[in-house]
């Protein structure tokens, strides 16, 4: 009998989209996260396998990203699948952002410059695709404000898909439009600058792997405001869940009593949990033992 | 924007080999299940992580099966899968459940008759197949005790293929073989009767399905004393197991002290698990909701 295999190179024993599938369920077993469902804590009717029915069902969408499908079709198709499960929305967030790095892994240069160049390469249809993913489950998402960008909120889901095509609008533009509100949005645009940093963070950490998911989480969310926190909640709150990360400083113990306090408040930072997962994924990539 | 599809008729929704892998999920999530690692706890160095990992990696065995592959192919695959992590054996006796459950739905019969045929079905090869699932991890069996069938003992690995194949026994003989003293094996060969019985239980059961999967779980530890417990520990020791099981009588507060004691004494009722996975996947698929 031999030893298990793949102690020791298990990166390259998993396809991108088991990684990417893995990424989805390690982060919701990461805890505390607080505001967050994690392995610990439920939030109401959206549970914990909820979320691990979102992992499983958004595995073919994952699969075609890896296979070079267009982004915009990947991800339609992995939301689609994440949506069959009764607690709603799961993993929107994440796979917005999972899904370009898989694409980016598959052709060969997983790093902000290779994602930036899946996301320059999208076009207007991968732009109705992602409006298309809208129809599958309700997303949180900021109002677009502006009038001249009204026609394409997202709320619209496919009724936005004529303005997208009469304006030209690729998927890299829609994420332009959106940076300034939306925290995933701005990793599109910004070469998924916070998720390579935070990968690297996990990869110097210790401990078991959704240990370091929950410390990512709570660094990511001590450094930034949380925009879905900010889209529900308003800025002032925001920074407010800002500075009670920050002083948790990193310690998952005295990150429990946050946990506590969040859920109470009904106060759900779920772009982090977003950045995190994708995180996740790229740590993986590059070693991050299970 | 529609409500959530799916809420209605999910078992439709996914694949066989999804379903398959949320049961796996289901199964490590639901808690407590004494003696195994569940949402809550973890044993030793074999966490929580590894069981998401182990059920990632076991897709495209699954996907296999559902696809009509010989079963001992699907189920090396599966365990090929399942074994790239470093917790070690995590999913074996489930997969060897799943598998020919998985082979039935996708035959269009998933019916005690409908796996019996299945079964029924097994080859030589499949047989060989099985044999060299037991390269990829280490897995705790019976000892074969009868000299006859020391040259069959799986402990021995692909060794044993040419005995296999030299005395023509197919996958099911195999299982009839071990059926007297392992319990995965007594439903291999015996239509898979506590696998169908638990899953009616869960679907007549109410709540979350994890825990309808605990409460699942607890009533199969305290029909039939664990045989992994048995091949670990002793007959006596399984019995006892099985007996302070019933006085727990499906209440899973009462359950989380058993819970504890358990794994204080290091006794993992591992087949009860098993077993408790396959009812899971035939009750998702008998439209079990999450």
């Amino acid at each position: 009998m031999s030893d298990a295999p793949g102690a020791d190179d298990e990166a390259a024993d998993r396809t991108p989209a088991e990684t990417a599938q893995l990424a989805l369920l390690l982060e919701v077993a990461g805890t505390p996260k607080p505001g967050n469902v994690d392995r610990r804590r439920d939030l109401g009717d959206l549970r914990f396998e909820h979320f691990l029915a979102g992992a499983v069902g958004a595995g073919e969408g994952l699969r075609m990203a890896a296979a070079g499908a267009p982004v915009g079709r990947a991800f339609e198709r992995a939301v689609d699948g994440m949506a069959r499960q009764r607690g709603g929305n799961t993993q929107f967030g994440c796979l917005l952002l999972l899904v370009p790095l898989v694409a980016a892994r598959a052709a060969g240069d997983l790093s902000p410059a290779g994602v930036a160049a899946v996301v320059a390469d999208t076009t207007v249809e991968d732009a109705a695709d992602f409006y298309r993913a809208f129809e599958h489950v309700d997303v949180a998402v900021p109002d677009p404000g502006d009038e001249e960008i009204a026609a394409l909120d997202v709320r619209r889901g496919a009724d936005a898909i004529p303005a997208v095509r009469e304006r030209e609008v690729t998927l890299a533009d829609v994420m332009e439009l959106s940076a300034e509100r939306d925290g995933n949005a701005r990793e599109w645009a910004g070469g998924f600058e916070r998720t390579f940093g935070a990968a690297e963070a996990m990869l110097a950490d210790e401990g078991p792997a959704p240990d370091r998911v929950a410390r990512a989480f709570l660094e990511l969310l001590a450094e930034e405001p949380d925009s879905l926190v900010e889209t529900r909640h308003g800025a002032r709150t925001a920074e407010h869940v800002r500075e009670r990360a920050a002083a948790v400083a990193g310690d998952l113990e005295a990150a429990e009593t946050l946990a506590e306090d969040l859920a109470a408040e009904g106060i759900n930072p779920g772009t982090t949990a977003d950045v995190t997962a994708a995180a996740t994924y790229v740590a993986l990539e590059r070693g991050l033992p299970v």
